[in-house]
Parts: structure tokens; C-alpha cells; sequence
């Protein structure tokens, strides 16, 4: 049940913790879709109408759902084989916890006011914090392991480059951006990309 | 505490983040009950109406708890007897979660716009990705143990052919729909059914 | 990690659940908490006239957590020495579950409409409600384990006993059934009460 | 999976209930994020003074975030080398997690009247409130492990008087009393104060 290492931290607290942040985080995001109010008892094709003029948000719900999943996949990837908690990765932890748990505002923004430029790089600049806080995370996980190698700075890449670009792509074009964020989701959920995360830690062993 | 297997994910850290997801969407469902806004203090007459009058909202209530019980119930039966967790069934997993974690909002459409045709049907709707997403799940997990056998079509079938049939039903008697899918259920509730789900797997063993 | 028994539920799952449920009922009884509405930005002193008048909200807000706190303790002191985890079990935890995970919306009521007759008697029935269902999980823990004896029922009809009356003090006095559910919030958390829940199994062992 | 001691109650479901709560509790703090209502759909240029209007929410969430992160923190390093849990520990835990949980409040009256004297006022009250319950839970653990030297009096004593110190500084300079607040949860951040919670309790082992 207790970790063995240099600082006293045990990983299952740490992991159930985070899980916990995670899975609270992710079924939040249903609390942002929204309903137009109405004064009347809506008639039947005002009911369709609504429901289904709100696309956006099924869209934005499913792009912030399968990124705070992804987060969490790789999160786990990451930990698996980590024999020793540091100081510097639980705040490192924190710090990405603050801002997975942060995204469910966004995702708000987006529905409150629309899928504009504004609105979606405000969700775009919260990804980039997540893609940043992950990294830091990263290099705290390699400075308690130093017997691993670092493979990983090519899928590190992809997100700290993608990212911004989806953002700067939000900012002329707003649905594009959403998608382009969708779209990196599903890229990094290929098993090649989740197996990358931790099986590099193992080589070297 | 590590699950031996193919790919690089724990059994136990799948079960806790899946658990997490279950247990607080199945909570934030009390969020969908909603009194009147009044513009005066109620009377005592008027606060016994109100209470009383939400009546079809309880009865949601406890049909989306018992659906998302019943499939956490599942859920466990399913992964219990699982040696490996495939890639696969990771995010079969995930897209089950995602739209277990998005009843909450059908739930909602029904306390705000009332047990309509269309509000039933698009709660309907939802229980049938819900069934369909425990399908997927359901090939994974086959996919991932060729070595058992696959005896459950027999209540795959009922899920997946009641639900469309008990939405069918809510479109043209909206409260009748409800109390159909609350019957399914119950239905799945009972213990035969529960061990059916699991005990096969083990048959072959 | 796996219980042996004649049902396929693993009890560190269904625990791993129902803290879940509990943490998360426990946790969203916060958001039941209300600001009035300002159409202005209100005054210094009416500031602190707010956060001083809502001080029933305060008082409901610790009496729910109390009673969702004492009864995670004794499901905690129940389940401990299990050794079986038939299907009655599950039904009737996930039936306890429902009723816990509901009290949000009694105690959103007191916020809303006020400490009234109405609003306590709804709040009590919900705690009748609680009793009860912890009682029937009482009876399908005992009915699955048949060789320890049950001599809970002093503790069980002091629940059943006393939530009706404070209910019915609570219709003539509000305050008063608020305060007398509040107290035996307390009386169950003495250490002797919570032991009685549990040792009992042992004794006969 | 079962801590042996003189009270019924396991280790593992104290630490996972916590940990529910914890994390529920951190990951609501961002409901309390709210922009403006608009009676238009906004302009360019109202979105962008919303989003950036709305920092000192950004602030509060940042400071919520890192103290419940922190008392997360040492309450893992408080209950990691415990041998029992008395029932007084688990008391003066429920009390600790009711005011933890209780946070959201203070920090949804700063989003809802700004940072004013009274709202940060408020929040101090409360930051004191779970100092105090953190230092009765620490006087439960010492007194359930007598063997254990008490030498943590220090660290106890900073945070029974900087957050006073704090809040008063909050009455008559609001954002100056949350910035003090957000330092010494930094304060309490830095690995030497972590692990001089937990450690203690080690050396006369």
C-alpha cells in the first residue's frame, strides 16, 4: 500500500486523489450544456429546435470530455512505472490538476457565449496551460527517475506545437479550432501514442 | 495492485476512475430537481403543491439512478473475471463514460420542459448510445479473451432492442416511455441477470 | 482485491462506490447554500446582514453533513466485517445510495422556501427514508451472514423512532425538528453507538 | 486492506472517503467562475474585458485550489504513518471535511460581491475555522499514538497566527489579504514543511 521513496508520499494516495479530480472534473462539463430560458411552455418544434441548435455544445462537450480523458490516460501512463513520489512532481501534479479541473469554464464560456474567436481561444490558451503543466510534470517524473531514458520529447512536441496552432486556427476560424482540438484528442488516444507515454520508461530497465 | 496484461494500464486504476465517473454523475442527478421560481415567499399550500406537483421529477430521479446503477453494476460484472485491459477496451470504455456522464443533462431537459413526447425521446435516445457504447465495450472485452465463450447476446439484445422500443412507446405516451425504461431497469436488476453478465466468462475457464 | 462469496461483486468495489456517493452527496451540499439576489452591489453592511441572516442555511448545511457523515461511518462500521456480498446487498445499498445522494435537494428546499413546517417535514421524510433503506441493507447484511447474531435492533428502532418524532416536532416547531435531527446526528457518533454496529458481528465468530 | 487497532475502522476507507472529498471539493471550486449576464449576445471586445475583468476570480480560484491542495497534502502526511484511528480522529476528520468542503462558499461570495473587506473577511474566518479543525485532528493523531513525540507545535502555530494575521490585513486591504492567504499556502507548499508534518512522527519510532 505504501511507496518506497526518498520523500513521503505514497503513489496509491497520490493516484486516487487525482483520479478522483479527474473523474469529478470530466462528468462536471455536463453542467455546461445549457437550454435556452424560456417565458412560455415551449411548443414541440421549439423543443427539436433547441435541442438540436445547440450542436456546439454536444461538440465541445465530447472535444473537453475525451482531452480531460486523454489527460488522465497518459497521467496514468506516466505514473505506472514510477518507483519514487517526489516533492517536485506532487506540486508539479497540483499544478496540472488546477488547470484539468479549471477547463469546465471554458467549456462554459463556450456555451454561454457561442463558439467565437474570443471563446475559443480562451478554451484554446487553457489547453496550452494543460499541454505546459503536463510537460512540467514530465520533466519532475524524469528528475526522480534518472536511470530512464527521455524519449518522449517527440509526442511533448506534437502538443506544445498543435495546441497553439489549433488556437491561432480558432481565432479565424472558431469551429475549425474546436475541431483541430477534437481532433489532437483522438490523435494522441491511438495506442501507439498512450503506449509511447510509459513504455519508454521501461526500456532502459 | 498491477494487472499483468498486454498493455500498460492497471485494472484497479480503470476500475477507480470508472467508479469515480459512475459515482458522481449518479450524484449530480439531485442538481436536476427544481422548484418554481417564486416572486413571494410560498405559502404552506403553495410549498405542498410544489412538492407535490415535481412528482414526475422523482420519478426520473430514481429511473436515471437505477440506470446508471444497473450499468455500474454491469460495468463491475463485466471487468471482474478480465485478465488483460486491451487499448480497445480502454476507450470503449471512456465513450461509455462519456455518455453515462451525459444523462445528467436529459434529465435535466425533462425537469425543465416536462415528460414530453420529445424530451422522452431524446432521454430515450440516450439510453440507447448508453446500450449500444456497453455493446462496444462488450466486443473489447471479448476481443481481448478469446478463450471464453459469448453466451450474453441473449441480454444484449433486450437492451438493445427495448430501449429503442420503450422511446417509441415515450413518443406517443411520454410518461409511459419512463416508467418502461424504468421497468428495464428493474429488470436488469435481478440477480440472474447480474451474475449472466459475469459468470460466463468463467464457464470456459 | 477479490472477496470470495456466492455473488460476483467484489466488496472493494461496491466500498469503492459508495464512498464515491457519499464523498460527492457530502461535498455538493455547499452549492445549497444562497446568496439574495442584489440588483445592486450591496453595502458593507448589508454584506454582512446576508451572510449573518442565512444563518439557517448554516445550520441545515451541518446537519446534512452530520447525518450523510454518520451514515458513511456506520455503512463503513456495517460492511467492515462482511464476508459475503449477496445481491439483496447490492440492491439495497444502491437503494440507500439514491435516498443519500437525494438529500441535496431537501436541504436546497430549506435554503430556498426557508425553514418552514413544510420544508422540515420534507427534509424529515427524507431521514425516514434513510432509516429505512439503512434497515432493509441491515436485514440483507444479516440474512447473508446467518451465523452472527442481530442485536442492533436497539440502535435501529431508536432511528425509526426518532426521525418520525422529530419530524412531527418539526411541523409544530421548525427550528426545533432541525435542532432534534442535529442531535441525533450527534448521539450516533458517539464511539459506543458507532462499535455497536459493527462488533456485534464479531461476537459470535 | 484492514489497519489493526483498537477502533472498527479501516485506514484505506478513511483515506479514500477524504480523498472523495478532497477532490470533489477542489474540483467544484470552479463553479464558482461567473461571468456577466448579458442581455446581448456580446461584442469582440466584451468578451475580452469578461474574461479579463473577472482575474481576481482567476486569484481566488488559484488560492482556493492550492490550500485545499495543501491541507490535502498534510493530511496525507499526518495519516500516512498513523497505526490506529481512534474514534476521536475520525470525528475531528468529519469536522475538517465539512469545513474544507465548505470553502466553495467563501469563494463563491468573493466571485458574487468582489473582493471586498466583509467577502475576504469571510473567507479568512473560514481558512481560520479549517486551521483549527486541522489542529484538533492533529491533537486526536498525537493523542492515539502517544509514543510519537509532538514537535509539530511550530508549524501549527504559523498557520493559527498568519491567517488572523491575514484576515485582518484583508479587512482593510482585500486583495492584499487574499494574496496573503495564497502565500502561505506556497508557504506550506515547500517540501521541508511537508515532510516536517509527517516525519515527526518517525524519529522516536
Amino acid at each position: 500500500m505504501a511507496a518506497s521513496g526518498d520523500f513521503n508520499l505514497s503513489k496509491t494516495r497520490l493516484e486516487s486523489f487525482s483520479d478522483g479530480v479527474f473523474a469529478v472534473a470530466i462528468t462536471l462539463l455536463v453542467l455546461e450544456l445549457h437550454l435556452p430560458a424560456w417565458t412560455h411552455p415551449p411548443s414541440q418544434s421549439e423543443q427539436i429546435g433547441a435541442l438540436v441548435r445547440i450542436w456546439p455544445q454536444y461538440l465541445v462537450y465530447f472535444v473537453s470530455f475525451g482531452t480531460i480523458g486523454i489527460m488522465w490516460l497518459n497521467h496514468h501512463a506516466l505514473l505506472r512505472n514510477c518507483e519514487r513520489i517526489s516533492h517536485g512532481m506532487v506540486l508539479a501534479n497540483l499544478l496540472l490538476l488546477s488547470l484539468i479541473a479549471f477547463l469546465p469554464f471554458p467549456t462554459e464560456v463556450l456555451a454561454r457565449v457561442g463558439v467565437t474567436s474570443i471563446a475559443v481561444v480562451y478554451y484554446g490558451l487553457t489547453m496550452i496551460a494543460i499541454s505546459i503543466a503536463y510537460n512540467v510534470l514530465l520533466q519532475q517524473v524524469f528528475a526522480a527517475h534518472p536511470e530512464y531514458r527521455r524519449p518522449l520529447n517527440r509526442w511533448s512536441l506534437i502538443g506544445l506545437t498543435f495546441y497553439p496552432l489549433a488556437t491561432i486556427i480558432g481565432f479565424f476560424w472558431p469551429m475549425g479550432g474546436i475541431v483541430a482540438m477534437g481532433l489532437l484528442a483522438l490523435f494522441y488516444m491511438q495506442a501507439r501514442n498512450v503506449r509511447s507515454v510509459a513504455l519508454q520508461l521501461h526500456e532502459q530497465n
